[in-house]
């Protein structure tokens, strides 16, 4: 890579177009403008809590009854999945169209659900690895249980982090929505990782986790299962991928022994954005293949995690064209000297 | 649209899923959430004005020398064309590949300019009709001047408005990006546009504005060359899409009787945003077709603005189906009502 190169010089471009292997998109990493790590470290944040937590008097908070519940051994509730009480698609009649003139549209059918641990205060990084472990339990449970049901072709599960990353409750959890569509973005995966099979005849997320795995200077932290790095066309400083070692296009087929080792390269790479970056906003997401009776061979389930460290401007809500002002090298080398051991 | 209907029920779906019928991409509108215009009325925003405005002293601040100029009758500068000082692409050697291991890069190569108004304080929506076409009139001028410079295939016109939206700088003031790849989302809209052709024998954006001027519930404002209205699957709150009535996939090619009748929308619809939700942050981009030497009889130049109202989350990011809290037939009327005569 010869971005270091390119900025030792006085003239000439100051960034790089690099291309996404998978989807073919384009970020720039403004190399010109790049900023040291540092600058990215948030002022410090005060967790706001709320005045009455739904989540721990869901009884009192008219919240609807927990569709999961563990337990720990002193019979106290460790984690709950509820129904979501605004819920951007819910339960109810099957998919109906509603057409006007040209356009196309069908109602929101689908669930909503709402996968909440018990500390208030503890956001992921900062608890046990099991409770981590526990929290993927749980995604697979629902997982499990949905993708078979009447109009749900797509699974997503998002974890908003503080304010800026769109968390509109302090305490922490998770969103699982299981909705009729397919995501625009799941298609563009799938279809990039079919191109890139029926042209090199090799699955393009083996490709990359094998890659990054032996050349190491983008790799947050790995174990024998799964792999934390920042991708080469990071979208913006600090995201990372995860990706697990054994071809698996489907979350929910993901083993016992997996998931621990999943939960602990997770746990990683969220403290290690936690101790370096100030404990920032962000979001993370798990892309899995679609559950709509097809088969994905050539897909790969990962994560991905966006910090909130940039707002999105013009040029790349106009273009789908993200500009990063910090090489993901430097990131990945940041994050690694942050690592908890 | 049978959206209205859907609300008065008790149970069932309190959503839509609306799909682009350029793209094919779908949004969330969440009816059962849904907010009253009024409720994204902003807070009282205070124009934060620089200490020192580099482009009202722009030989003090080391900028370049503009590379295009307008001057009223009595010689002062009411526009003018700045080189970024901080380009995220810039001029230099040709496009050189920069690959590494099974990834693509290229060097940044292209031109990334300034189009700078003269009142450091009043905002498109607060200028002269003649002042917002002599913006127009400066796109096309550096359009015409760059598009057919080497290495250079897309040209991207951006105007962030507020700090939010991803300005830096409160001097109001577009971007003009001339890069050399064609982005991704302007990929998508040419593909959906020849589809669209291919199945229909007609071009998808006459089929729209034709459409939407006939039922009008969507039209904030047109006149007889434009037509401004939020789109059936808006991506947020009170998104607008302005369209000419003629076919012309270039924004280069506008005719002068054009762009005044052009300048007009986009103050109008400008206005109607500033007066309606208090000044919210917003960013508006051209769309327009490639310069790459290639034909898009199908496309259609077009503006999109999108006011700053939400922070995408987790399942935005995640999935690329973006959720909206208000019908866009009721934030079109809103917008309406609003209107400066």
């Amino acid at each position: 890579m010869s971005a270091e190169k390119e900025t030792t010089k006085k003239s000439g471009p100051e960034s790089e177009l690099r291309q996404d292997i998978v989807t073919g998109d384009w970020v720039v990493i403004a190399t010109g403008r790049a900023k040291r790590p540092d600058a990215f470290v948030q002022a410090e944040r005060v967790l706001a809590r709320e005045e009455f937590d739904p989540f721990e008097h869901p009884e009192e908070s008219g919240q609807e009854k927990d569709v999961l519940i563990y337990r720990r051994d002193d019979g106290e509730w460790s984690l709950r999945v509820f129904p979501n009480k605004f819920p951007a698609f819910s339960r109810g009649k099957p998919v109906k169209e509603l057409s006007e003139g040209p356009y196309f549209a069908m109602n929101g059918v689908g669930y909503h659900e709402l996968v909440v641990t018990r500390d208030p205060r503890r956001s992921l990084p900062l608890l046990e690895t099991w409770q981590v472990a526990e929290v993927l339990d749980a995604y697979q449970d629902r997982f499990l249980a949905l993708m078979n049901r009447k109009s749900v072709n797509y699974i997503q599960v998002i974890h908003n982090h503080g304010k800026e990353a769109g968390a509109s409750l302090a305490h922490p959890h998770s969103q699982l929505m299981a909705i009729p569509v397919v995501s625009p973005y799941i298609e563009l995966e799938l279809e990039g990782a079919e191109r890139y099979y029926k042209s090199n005849k090799q699955k393009v997320y083996r490709v990359i986790a094998e890659y990054e795995s032996k050349e190491k200077k983008r790799v947050v932290f790995e174990n024998e299962h799964f792999i934390a790095f920042c991708p080469f066309a990071s979208r913006g400083a600090f995201e990372m991928m995860i990706v697990g070692k054994r071809n698996n296009p489907y979350f929910e087929r993901i083993t016992e022994e997996e998931k621990f080792a999943c939960a602990e390269v997770l746990q990683k790479a969220l403290q290690a954005l936690y101790a370096g970056l100030n404990d920032p906003a962000y979001n993370f997401y798990i892309h899995s293949a679609p559950c709509d009776g097809r088969d994905y061979p050539h897909y790969q389930w990962h994560i991905e995690i966006l910090p909130h460290t940039a707002t999105w401007g013009g040029f790349e809500l106009a273009t789908g064209i993200e500009v990063s002002t910090i090489e993901p090298e430097t990131a990945a080398e940041y994050l690694r000297s942050k690592l908890v051991s």
